[in-house]
């Protein structure tokens, strides 16, 4: 792992807005990639830039997310080496201000840009694989079963190295309270925002005496 | 509100791939869109297709998505007419099943295409704002302090009609209960995901004897 965590500054990635809110620290882009499991994912296909949400995995140690690739064969299919975008968004909170001006959002964000490579060599489509699975679903990568070979080779993986990238990060309470209105007799703070996670429900089909693993309890 | 409630199939939206999980009703649509207030803005800055988060309103009668201009402005000021997509997506559940190739996520999904117009009509602009703030954060629009003038001229509103749209929706189980792989010891099932709204936290700089108003308890 490199000595400097820094995130170089591009073109694509200065924080020209909010600058309070931006991060160019690896840390907090690994810690915003790995918090969740689904990215929207910006390709361009046939002129039109879409935005698709798929699943992903990050290899925080070589810097590399992989996405699954069968979900944007129309673009990759089509534009080989084209430039992509993958956003990470986690939304933490409602700012309720005194203003309807300054309401916001608390949230951590990240986008990593660039060009995508098709994930050829065997052993890495299988570690990818694991990488993604094991991001999504932990655990399952060791007891479910693993692809077979017809399976891999249906399945296309990208990979998509974090090198450059931009990361929104806000926290905190509404900025107006040492204005002018905060004389206003308007209450002001901010509602958490989360993700739960229920307990497992069995699929019907589940054959009898398979007790839930260690790892889907709690 | 018009009496066929089918979205129109184009090459865009015409569904490629599970089409089991593609819906071409407008009423999918509206809940989905309804259902949130953050999209990802799929936008082309400089050749690059980025997905930028950022909040939405919807107006359903309308079938209008509003969004602040501001945060997109890079872009859309460099390209006025451009082809935008806003995606909405909640992840509803992971999908546990006995091989990893079968894992999923069950998820409702809208893309938006189209071109945005801005919005410079005062009275759609505050209507527009309104929409979008109440949909964020209902009930504020009436309680907090409204935009003035200044803070109504310094904010970019967008209009995005929902005329092209693609809705996904996937709920349920695993779908290797019937195959094969159904005879492995393997447990299946459904992990529910869901957001939680905690309690209000009341910002320290708040003056004293305010109370959390209606809207807001519970």
């Amino acid at each position: 792992m490199p000595a400097d965590r820094t995130l170089p500054v591009t073109d694509r990635t200065r924080h020209r807005r909010l600058r309070e809110q931006g991060s160019v620290s690896r840390d907090d882009l690994d810690a915003v990639l790995g918090a969740g499991f689904v990215c929207h994912l910006a390709v361009v296909v046939d002129g039109t830039p879409l935005a698709v949400p798929t699943v992903y995995g990050h290899d925080a140690g070589a810097g590399t997310l992989y996405l699954h690739g069968s979900v944007a064969s129309r673009s990759l299919v089509q534009a080989p080496g084209a430039q992509v975008c993958v956003t990470v968004t986690h939304v933490d909170g409602l700012v309720l201000a005194r203003s309807v001006f300054e309401h916001g959002v608390n949230y951590r964000s990240a986008m990593v840009i660039g060009v995508p490579r098709r994930v050829t060599d065997p052993e890495e489509r299988l570690h990818g694989l694991r990488v993604l699975s094991e991001q999504c679903a932990p655990g399952q990568w060791d007891y479910a079963r693993r692809p077979d070979r017809r399976e891999l080779a249906a399945t296309d993986l990208l990979a998509l190295a974090t090198d450059e990238a931009s990361v929104k990060i806000r926290t905190g309470h509404p900025g107006d309270g040492d204005g002018p209105d905060a004389a206003l007799p308007v209450w002001a703070g901010v509602v958490p925002l989360g993700t739960t996670r229920g307990a497992p429900v069995a699929d019907p089909a589940l054959r009898a005496g398979i007790p839930l693993p260690p790892h889907l309890v709690g």
